[in-house]
């Protein structure tokens, strides 16, 4: 199990790095990733590198046993390199040129730019490659978090090639894009330009292919850099670092197959009272881009971050029930940003394994409990999270259904996910983050909380899925565009009508803050529509507002699976009940155990790991579980009480049920 | 009367198109739009033509008997004009071109733009002269209302021109510009510049005449293609798509001259209570701008729009009342966008006629009832809406008094204007709105809810109207600049203060929230003066604020009429009951009607035609009037029982009063 | 005493002159400012100089006895000039360059600038060196309020040569700006651009080091023109109108050894209900940059200004009692913007001295009544305020805390300066407001309400100051980072540890709106930490929240002084309450007058004036206090009854003791 940070040794005199390694070692830390913004001082000229003190860092790691994963320091162009090459700095959609004295000021379009990274990272890793420190390769860094899209006209001329690559015809493209809609047809690749400001809003296809073509330079940049890594060190892993639950712009699932395993930063939202079912969502969607392996939490906090208006810092044990929460559902390990503390630099308040006040502290001392908690938990690596219900998540659906234009701009992604997975969690469900195209068959349950643009592939998909048994949840505004965000033919949901057994006559959005009633007097906000059924049955209607009297949610019995249908945003406990329904439906069994429980269990060769968590920082909860605590060593039979906080990991024999 | 939409055959294909014609046929459509953003298909590259497509979509309708109002399609330059003419695109006050992908790309000034559209213009007019479905022309696409104003060089060139041939002299232009302040003085054209972002607030003389030359500009874009229009097709009206609700930066009484009739697009503020009554403002603004004559509604929904944050659809029974609204405020018949709900592009989810859930629908079934009840309507066609009250509305002076700097950035133009307006309509009084400079004297009343900017020639015409017996109700803030924004001499409001019979020692606008007490018990908002009356009698004082005991409310008798000031914003009822009393100053007499029926009158040759709107969805209504019911058939005599959602329409005898 | 108004005469034909200056006599004006922004008239061409109107005008001014404050019109380059220099328009951190039109539009560093305003001024100085009029220059207009800073090419240059002269390597740079961060290390100075919009936030101490390299570029064109103006009438004061209220990129500090007097414009927040106590602390940070001397009240309004939201006017009373504070708080007169209220430009609804309604105004009797009063205290002229307890200010640390990236949004600079000042405003005692690194041994109390940067000379001067037997008074999150931003190594608060006996292990600032509990019963909000005592004793503890039972507030006994911390936001009464006891341990004695009443002592070389004014405007109160009113000429013995609004000015021997 890994347990670490990020280093920057570079931050501070050598003479800091010997304390360094001693308190390093006395916390657990294994792995450390180092050199992630070095460019400028491993290239300090064109073509002339100095490796002097990368070298005596690599050289103490190993002589302490401590792990690198080594970064290629491709996030950060030197300054030299952008005053040469001034064309590299990235435009914005209003042709702003964005400027230096920061991080990430690179067009991932660039030719200078991509054979600069090539050439430091080739002559990192034959530095490097037999170095006994070198455990991983970590490329650049959270590629498209920060200026996900540029604008330049070298970005354009790339895009138009992606372009052609994809459409072969101008034609096709025309057709594709539906130029005929505000006469944008064009006659040649030329006159296509990247989605610039303009006096209305863009042609949302164009949009879209603007941020399919910009993740792929993205990765096209990772791979310039793995390529050479793969080569030169065969045996070293490389991957990077995702950001699944913050940079949007990126399509993680296209991600995948270019690293050699997934690992993901998870910040928590520490100002939101169910933060923690957050952070679990996030860490599914994470195993779900690993393809239910193994996967690595690289960065988390042990306190507050810097970046968010208000920052708290984390409550005590908060940290270990965070950290904790991720390996329960597949990490094999935990890192931390940072190690120590920033003096300065845009994350001087950034909280870090050793804080300003240094090791007599609370931080530390937690610091130092949560390695052993991770040593302790050794035998859990490689074991594998199992699910019987599915979330299907997808960033280009998220991307269509956001631009502007909508029935409503209540209509949000990540609100109507929250919710399902919110619901679940409650009822004690194991979630897989899914693919909307992937296989299915596994599942009992499948539920789409928001799936506006859903292709023919995957509209095939779940209808085989439910005719072969399963069940599937669908929200509103799913399932209504293609993947050029044109409509299907016929009344709303074109690629759910046949599988739903209804179709939409008319959306009704509702005002702000306006509320319906249901027929079972519960009330929904947001949302209203007129279903028509055509062999769904009701199973819910409304009681007040546009569509009063018609249904609310139905039900239809597909083949020789169900689907569900949720015309109406839920409340909170309401969604919960009908998922109660739903999960029975599924034959899904659920455990009614107390609300701030959490409860996940990884299955290893040999043996099950039953994770409970306890959120409630004041109130102790029974569960009925037995096993031995890997954490405390208490052997468990029957159930355990959780005290406040508490965390444990009860190891049990295979086959056994809790 | 027409009965018809906007239509995109280039969006579907041509076996689509018979469809549409059997269902247009079905639902009385007897006019459609065609071809608004058809140049890149029309003319594929430069000089080549390709006509095939429109001529089989003309020859369809004309086949059908259904009549074509031609676009010119220039609202949308193809890309591969603006790949060869970058120059051509717009660029915003901080500098950016704003970009293409989308519409109405163009920069106004641009010579390529206007050569480039006189050809279309010119080759459209020449192809479809003769041919039969030919009924009227409809140039470009809603002049100024994305992009209306651009900052290019070529703009700022040519507002030099303008600013030349308006002033003469440069000495000329310093003085309208008041230049002396802040020692902006010009000594030479070229050294003037559009009013681009400056370090603080530029010139607001510059700024009002940059809104006129951009209007300018866009009517001289106009003129290019009407009079090439006129010259080729003199039979057949030439017009454009106004937006008198909503763009704010085209003055329409310039423009009225320009047209064979008015016709404007109306989108109903659906999320707000009283929309119906802000809709029927913008009708008779419309019919104000058509000099009374009657209009055309060229443009509504037949429920969501897709533009604003929440797009509701509308409730049963509305569309209906909202189209025969619109009629009974003097519109020759109603058009719809758009006939055929696109599967694509930015309005994909804009209601049409014709539903993505296609007939089997309630819209649809509405639609074609009211095809029926447009048909029912016919004879009266060219009847004329006849008012005693008028309202003034100036656009210039809405631009001027909504720059910054102002007393309270609660001075909003078009809130004043539905406050007053709201009041009427209450009252069931027949409004006409009116240019402050227009002829008065068929007016027992003139409302002026907002006139901060007031010239000289219509400061003259109100004080004419008053001294021959007319009778002027003023709010706050009206009358204090002259064209040039410069305020009067002397003492508040400078174009005012004689007729008015006082003048203003001080202006004390209230805290956001604050209010003061009046002397009748009700209370204000916003806005507090200090009133110096000067012959005119206070009406209602101040009970508290920086005013107390000052008057609020004065009444003036000026030659043979009366002059009324209100010096704070009143409450909705408080406004109402001092209308009630203003009224009867001026000898209007008004209907005691239940509040939520519309009535107006349209006066034809030889009958009356009582239009009674009942906009309770849920009560009865009774009303005290005779006549044949057009929509229905039946015959009242002395009163009428309006149901829920009601329209009637009562014909009777010329004379005859309700 | 001063008694005055900028003077716009070219903004009314000469006719208007005389009108004036026989109106400025009656209300006792001696001081008008002209000329601030006529460039563009005096220079209408290159080198050509028109002064006919000017000559007039100084004239008209001499022989009416009233002097001239002669401005050098550089805030405006003339329109010729900037077509002809384009390069001079100043550009934002986007890259937009900013227009014309307003003022202001010159980049400081700009040569051609420079150069130009060099000859402007020396043309004035030598036209004007004898005139009788001329009493003192005023040097251009609000250095920096509007436009502090230009991003343009040229600055970026001086902006190297700036950092080349302060840092001399390159390498000490990268050091001081913590480059290492981010990989931003620099090898050459061509490589540092000012820090223009970039990826992700930039280098903070890169964003100081533009911050004070701007702020010395305005002082650089200051001494431009001052060092011509001092050679060419050696005897004639020269200075400029800060805005010490608004001008947030000027540090006055470094601005107050370059004037010959401090003058500052001063606008009331009309709007917030204790706006006299805020005026008061700006009035208090007027004397404190002019060092304890008297100073000079530039600008202020006579009523409503014209560039908030809403703009209310001052009520009655209010300007007498506003104008007084001032000159109670060292001022030696007051002028107003402006003289007669402009019927054109941006400010034409700005209140004058002679409003539009002209001389029969409240306003206008006011005035009148007011420079009565002026000329009744002329014996108070070069008194001195005396105070023994300093607030300290610096510019710099409010830009470097205000930076993003904080722990949170909620920490403000003025809200904590407002919360100290209002607190000790209400017990009556008397501020100086001082810079960190000033001479403290006069004063028995230093209050930190807000110091985030505090370098290490600061921080020596502040423990000299205690040790020596001083009182200081901390706020959170003070002392906390050098003068490069960085943190000071070790636990926060690394600049006041050891005087305050305490230190920081974590912050735990609070979500929007959540409160935390004390433990005397009252609450606190924004902000709590973990304060760990090394010497300090609790004196309150927080009961609730993070850090429940953990100090909340400290007295640490160091040297023969005082230390006390206060690590919460106390609400205001707890704040006072505190203050009492602070203040008792400084050993500073405090009145326990009415809270309306203000009090502030000036002492002359013969006597003091006690002026008192109360800010309630329905209420009287008394006070116990003797001596002549100079205002009233009544002789109060013991005792005065200060009606509502009344402003009284006791001369008293000096020594005796209110």
């Amino acid at each position: 199990m890994i347990f670490g940070a990020d280093y920057y040794p570079e931050q501070w005199p050598p003479g800091t790095w010997h304390e360094d390694v001693v308190l390093m070692r006395q916390a657990g830390v294994n792995l450390v990733n180092v050199n992630t913004f070095s460019w400028a001082s491993l290239e300090p000229e064109p073509g002339r590198f100095e490796f002097a003190e990368l070298d005596k860092v690599m050289d103490l790691l190993s002589g302490a046993g401590i792990g690198a994963s080594l970064a290629t320091p491709t996030a950060a162009p030197p300054a030299w390199f952008l005053r040469r090459h001034p064309r590299v700095l990235p435009v914005t959609s209003d042709g702003v040129t964005l400027g230096t004295g920061a991080r990430e000021s690179f067009c991932p379009s660039a030719p200078e730019y991509r054979r600069a990274a090539a050439g430091i990272t080739r002559a990192l890793a034959e530095r490097y490659r037999e170095h006994p420190a070198l455990r991983t390769w970590h490329v650049n860094n959270e590629y498209g978090a920060h200026a996900p899209l540029c604008y330049c006209d070298r970005s354009a001329a790339a895009f138009r090639s992606w372009l052609a690559r994809a459409y072969g015809s101008v034609t096709a493209l025309n057709d594709a894009w539906g130029t005929v809609f505000w006469g944008q047809t064009y006659t040649q690749w030329e006159e296509i330009n990247p989605p610039r400001r303009a006096p209305m809003p863009v042609n949302t296809t164009q949009r879209l292919d603007f941020l399919r073509f910009s993740n792929d330079e993205y990765i096209a940049c990772f791979r310039t850099e793995a390529d050479i890594l793969r080569a030169v060190t065969p045996g070293i892993p490389v991957s990077t670092n995702f950001m699944v639950g913050e940079a949007r712009c990126e399509d993680y699932w296209t991600w995948a197959g270019h690293v050699d395993y997934v690992g993901t930063s998870s910040y928590l939202q520490t100002a939101e009272s169910d933060s923690h079912v957050l952070l679990a969502m996030y860490a599914d969607l994470a195993r779900g881009v690993a393809g239910g392996h193994p996967w690595l939490l690289m960065e988390h906090a042990t306190g507050a971050v810097n970046w968010r208006p208000r920052n708290p810092a984390k409550m005590p044990g908060q940290m270990r029930r965070n950290t904790l929460a991720h390996i329960a559902r597949g990490s094999d390990g935990a890192m931390f940003f940072q190690w120590r503390a920033s003096r300065f630099g845009t994350e001087k308040f950034h909280s870090a394994m050793l804080p300003q006040a240094h090791t007599d502290t609370a931080v530390w001392r937690d610091v130092v409990a949560l390695g052993a908690d991770v040593r302790a938990l050794s035998e859990i690596r490689s074991s594998r999270v199992l699910a019987e219900v599915a979330i299907a998540w997808d960033w280009q659906s998220w991307w269509a259904m956001e631009f502007e234009d909508k029935p409503s701009c209540d209509l949000r992604y990540v609100e109507r996910m929250r919710a399902y997975y919110r619901a679940l969690w409650g009822r004690k469900v194991t979630i897989d983050i899914v693919h909307p195209g992937a296989a299915l068959d596994a599942y009992r349950l499948l539920v789409l909380p928001s799936l506006y643009l859903l292709d023919e592939a995957c509209s095939a998909n779940l209808r085989d899925y439910v005719a072969a048994g399963g069940c599937v949840l669908v929200s509103y505004f799913s399932g209504i565009v293609d993947r050029n965000d044109h409509v299907y033919p016929g009344p709303y949901p074109g690629a759910l009508r046949e599988v739903l057994g209804l179709y939409t006559e008319e959306f009704h959005p509702l005002g702000l803050g306006e509320q319906v009633l249901l027929s079972d007097g519960t009330t929904a906000g947001v949302w209203s529509e007129r279903v028509v059924t055509a062999g769904a049955e009701p199973e819910l209607t409304f009681a007040s507002g546009p569509d009063a009297g018609e249904p609310a949610v139905t039900r239809h019995t597909f083949g020789a699976g169900s689907a569900w249908y949720v015309a109406a945003r839920l409340e909170a406990d309401a969604l919960s009940a009908l998922l109660a329904k739903v999960l029975t439906d599924a034959g899904v069994r659920v455990a009614d155990w107390p609300e701030p429980v959490e409860a996940v269990v990884r299955r290893g060769e040999h043996a099950e790991y039953l994770f409970l968590i306890n959120h409630d920082r004041t109130g102790a909860h029974r569960v009925t579980a037995s096993g031995t605590d890997l954490l405390s060593g208490t052997v468990h039979d029957g159930s355990i009480e959780l005290q406040p906080s508490q965390v444990a990991v009860l190891r049990r024999r295979r086959g056994d049920r809790r």
